[in-house]
């Protein structure tokens, strides 16, 4: 025996336990999916605000068209069709820092400036300290929405609908201005900034926003994947690069 | 070009667009992320009673407490602590059909057998099939839960209140009463094949089925990173292994 | 404790013991990876000769220019830049039947049959039994290379020069001439039907086949993983995608 | 038409070519395994004595028993039995820095110190920036290994032999004994770190490192799934699990 435990779940023959609760009896059919996600990732069930702004977060990163992920979750189905599982996987692997995963970092600048007394102090610390480490801020910017990303004011005004406090959206704006400030214009803070401060609002940590990224972006490629069974756009796209990244014999070899 | 589309999604400098709809002004905080998935995966925004079958199979597939997925998602977060997608991709690799993937062939039975006109005829004829090429009937049976896997029940009866018209499930029913018949005994029927009979009540075909398994089985691993960060269960896994399956030299080569 | 052991490796402070051997002092610069590969998948040491089969096998496999392993390991890796292995896991993945995986089948017929007296007629009843139930011949076809496989003749070259007896490549060959003459016209043994013959030749089993495969394509994919580093061609794989495929309205909604 | 290119592979009806040579004709039977990974990852074919060196790296990561990734790789083909490349690319998702990468972190300070000329001084800054920052030493450090990684010297034997030039040796052992100097006590170089200088000595950049440690696990990993299929070992994981790490109920809520 170790001397740990799990307080996730278990089961017998009559019944499963999820936390403490009945899963039969007083999850299904009573807790939706989204409260059941804030649950398991914070250890309390959340209130109905709560669970109105995870879900906006988990809508907002569901689609963007083409991209790494959608591509590769395309192209994986297509070769083992049998197996969802694998397409869908494929996919979230590349749900990293680059395209999808700022929001843990722009979470734990909230998270360490919401407790600061001068927080416009803090801001231009922040700030400075990325660009003299020549590091993009992040939640903030976006390579097509400009000038600024529509999600954002959209995920601000459903947090104010929902009663959300505003302090951890206050000090991103604060953040915001501050990055104007320095650079001479105007840099959006893009959606997964907006939702780094939501989520902070609701009550949950840095370390799982990357998590709900991921559980957001399984719906989307579960989309991808019925319409990839149609249209088959993985041989297209291969066909693509094989025409428009060819082939080039490489220079003599210097040895 | 090729002379193929994608329905699904697009965005330009101010907007993001999916499936016709504008993301930002029609669907964050306007539609949950069950329709947003049921929408995605059929081309049709669900009805309220479709939203609320679809969610309650969502919640009913989260967790189940140690499973090969949260073993590998556990094992795997544990030697790349900063990419959380790879702790869920990794374990979502493991919903094949061994553990959570019979749905699909639950749900081509019943969707193969809703137009016959003798139902009972059919019926006979796939338990006869099945037990004659010794393959075990999707749909039927679990390891733990005996006499009867509790969701099931749940579940008919959250289809019942949500107004499905009843005729998937009352063909299972029928499957079930003949499988016993055959067996000389009762198998339950699982909650994978119920949930083939919701799905299909409520318009979602089979082929999107095992989508929906991995999509809510993210969410449950999601829950068991966040306890993996406090308990480092995969340290004491692995010692546990060491010890129990312990390495034995093999008997001498052959040749 | 369980009652079951491995007999591939231990370690102690000092050493690390793989299948009944010393690493350090009998391994290390002393077997190659090839035979080391060999050596784990089948508990036997092989031979000179036989390393050298698996060895070519491995090579043949390794690279093939634009696949969609290729393809997905680029993209994985460029939005996971830091994170080699889930670039190469990636890409692995879609190392299915489809495209690299149909070995194993073609090696099951072969081993079906090399125990038949009249080797003939078994080669009528395959090919006939895969023409009835309208499935592809695993070993043969292949979309570019015609009319034949320019491995093919290569590999059972290698084979010969290895000193195989020749059993296996002889009845592929017989399956070959039986399929052309059903069909009307030749069609190829392709490299991977051929190496299923090799594999059995030396003593490795059908269900060690694809493992083989994704051996050797991790190394290729180890090279295109170098090669993005420089090129970064999932930028413009994805930008290929957004212009060739472009998003269409979908039909308007039938509910 | 993109204006980038790839140097990696092309096929047309009668051949294949890999960085200019042909696969059929001037690599299949005359170049290794190992030999053409040295290729593809930099774009020269190596020499003799490179391969050598290569080929033993390669070997020494193949397998320690029970790790991470062969749990993991287990748990996964257990449930996903007909697609080995998902229960290989599923444990080697696990090959990160914590248990097998660090060999690039290992290269680059060697790569950085083999231009100085003062090389106790450079050796004695590296120690000193990474006690401060309480980071660990990349190269250093074994939990099992003690006082040495036995692996360790026999790669450096094996770099001797092969006629390695041993600049990168030498910087490494400079390092370890000011790492011993300020600890007050000895530490290991381990395997990864011994590597990281050999792999330097024949020439590859510490970039190509993970990926190396990638496809020698993956050597390693397709033994484990042969054993699986004998032992099934995951069931028993599972239920060590079930019994060691058992369920307790949640704390109240705190809300």
């Amino acid at each position: 025996m170790t001397d740990i435990k799990t307080h996730i779940a278990t089961s017998d023959t009559t019944s499963i336990t999820v936390r403490g609760r009945d899963l039969v009896n007083d999850l299904m059919g009573k807790r939706s999916f989204t409260a059941m996600l804030y649950f398991l990732l914070s250890g309390h069930m959340p209130t109905d605000s709560q669970t109105q702004v995870l879900d906006a977060c988990l809508v907002t990163l569901m689609e963007h068209g083409w991209t790494p992920t959608s591509l590769i979750a395309r192209l994986a189905i297509d070769s083992v069709p049998t197996e969802a599982q694998v397409g869908i996987a494929a996919g979230l692997l590349a749900v990293g820092d680059v395209f999808a995963g700022t929001m843990e970092g722009a979470g734990r600048i909230l998270e360490a400036g919401i407790t600061q007394a001068d927080k416009q102090a803090y801001c231009r610390g922040v700030v400075a300290e990325h660009r003299a480490a020549r590091r993009p801020l992040p939640g903030f910017g976006h390579p097509i929405h400009k000038p600024d990303d529509p999600r954002t004011p959209r995920l601000f005004e459903i947090a104010r609908e929902a009663g959300c406090k505003g302090d951890y959206i206050a000090l991103l704006l604060e953040l915001s201005a501050e990055f104007d400030r320095v650079l001479g214009r105007h840099i959006t803070i893009n959606a997964t900034g907006a939702m780094a401060a939501l989520l902070l609002e609701i009550g949950l940590a840095p370390h799982v926003m990357r998590s709900i990224a991921v559980v957001s972006r399984s719906g989307g490629l579960a989309g991808h994947l019925a319409e990839e069974r149609e249209t088959h756009a993985a041989r297209h796209i291969w066909h693509l690069v094989e025409q428009n990244i060819p082939y080039e014999e490489p220079e003599a070899e210097s040895r």
